[in-house]
């Protein structure tokens, strides 16, 4: 099937694109030196990709992540890198699993969940610099010795530096000391996993023992501002429905229910953005470029591609204008 | 069932501000004179209560929301209000539907679209002030022409005033002005539907014979600030999963993958955002609240409320805390 004969709008994964971040990750952080996040992409099928090239264990940030990728057999080592206090939630997620399943903990409340939720593992999560989930590194330590009191298995410790994943100013320098506090904890905590760090910080997080990286497989316009090396696979593929040459500008059949705007606008291969209705991009041609005509596909490049995957059923992978695969988002939801 | 025993995150309808905004809408424009639009919520059952409120006609954005309606039995009098020139998509959209199905155009290629697809009603699309579908007023009346020398059935015009929905000066004014422009294109065109308007010109846009209006059902925090009389029904139920009594601020399990983010931060009742992640939402204490405690439960006020119900699978009705109903969200996707 060629990608013309997709309905629009649709999600398209260049296959060799994907296949180059795939291969780069992987020769920096090999095998278990990488726990891709499954956030980023939502798909099982993709997630059996990096299966293949090497990556056993995997990041989820929701109970529904973890169950599908359990149920898809991919549940050798699932980190939920999230506090959940739902106790029944947790139960439904480990209750008859197979999987190895860890989970991360801040707080007293979320240890007495966990054990009461059917966990047996956890990381103590620690903040590193973002406020958002995590405990202070110096609390890491009494938190880890309440969990093993109450029959927890204790494997390490987490952080995420999402404050620094775009930041160009001395980012190596300011994720060493983000990254200090981290192993302070862990130094408390101890066990065998130090887990953090994201695309944005492939490069410069040199000291965790597990990176936990999903953007790098599909990409989006925030991280390519930031001049990471992998290359863009994900595109939004729509046609014009409607050209208004006197005006200067066409309207896509794609718009801000097929994209995460929390980055702002996307981008249009050949155009530029005016603004995104709830299912339309409008757009004027780019420099050396002509308005297209009604009928014509454009690719959009989204600016953020979590929220983005996350509102589509199914990922196209083409080659060229092959489509050679066809990868559900099954992990959709909570 | 409580609120209190859903997992979350999970949407919320508050039923007695969503009787009251259907009441108050039906009240102004009853039946035939309201068409509401089934973009902003996306749900048949929904869809089921405007038409026992006498509102038997609707408005859809996509291909799948005109199939979805046909299918609930919703299929009146069905407008897809939008431009369509996928031959395939339309003719299995008409294809042995017992839905009446009238369509916009706006150019020759999407007149063609509809012979091709099988479509015997259109309306003419007319430009009123936004750039993005429509055709110049003045070229209304050839391309009605065109329609009907092909044999499609005009049934008159729509043209949607977004640029204005929420226009703090002089917006009667200047909807006055851009429907000046519709009805002289229907003064060209002929039939009997003038269709157009939305929930932030419902008091201002007296010409239209049809509103097209959605998002006063369930409401934003875009639409509250320009004050209008609906009143919030729409939540984002979320449970607290980390505090930082130190760093002032809490983290709740809800974030931009259950938020449309195009008008910026959702609202929290109680706290004042500080930023959502992918699956949260950090906020402090608003003035004259406390910060909550872990497992407490938030209510999150959504900015724009069709792509955020566009990213979950059920709207959970309630009365205060009791769920009475649940509707699902069966019209996403394209």
């Amino acid at each position: 099937m060629n990608v013309h004969d997709l309905a629009t709008p649709a999600l398209l994964v260049d296959v060799d694109a994907f296949d180059h971040n795939v291969h780069l990750m992987a020769s920096d952080r090999p095998g278990e030196r990488l726990r891709p996040h499954v956030k980023a992409f939502k798909s099982t099928a993709l997630a059996h990709e990096l299966d293949v090239a090497g990556h056993h264990g995997f990041c989820c940030a929701t109970p529904r992540e973890v169950e599908g990728m359990a149920a898809a057999g991919l549940g050798h080592d699932l980190l939920l890198a999230n506090e959940v206090v739902d106790v029944r939630r947790l139960q439904a997620m480990t209750t008859g699993s197979e999987a190895r399943i860890t989970i991360a903990v801040d707080s007293e409340e979320t240890i007495e969940a966990a054990v009461r939720g059917g966990v047996s593992e956890v990381l103590i999560d620690v903040n590193v610099g973002m406020p958002r989930c995590g405990c202070a590194w110096r609390d890491a330590g009494r938190l880890a010795e309440l969990a093993r009191a109450k029959g927890l298995e204790v494997r390490g410790v987490m952080g995420y530096e999402g404050h620094l994943m775009v930041e160009s100013d001395d980012q190596a320098g300011k994720v060493e000391a983000a990254v200090a506090k981290l192993l302070q904890a862990h130094d408390e905590v101890g066990g065998d996993v130090i887990s953090g760090g994201g695309t944005g910080t492939w490069r410069t997080n040199r000291w965790v023992t597990e990176l936990q990286a999903g953007s790098y497989t599909l990409m989006d316009t925030a991280y390519a501002a930031s001049g990471l090396p992998f290359r863009q696979a994900l595109f939004l593929w729509s046609t014009v429905v409607s050209v208004n040459r006197q005006g200067g500008y066409a309207t896509a059949d794609a718009g801000l229910k097929a994209l995460g705007m929390d980055h702002g606008n996307p981008q249009v291969q050949g155009g530029d953005v005016w603004y995104c209705a709830d299912e339309h991009t409008v757009f004027s041609a780019a420099e050396g470029h002509d308005l297209p005509a009604v009928g014509d596909r454009v690719r959009i490049v989204p600016a953020h591609v979590d929220p983005t995957v996350a509102y589509h059923e199914l990922l196209h992978v083409i080659r060229a204008e092959e489509i050679v695969d066809t990868w559900p988002v099954d992990l959709r939801g909570w």
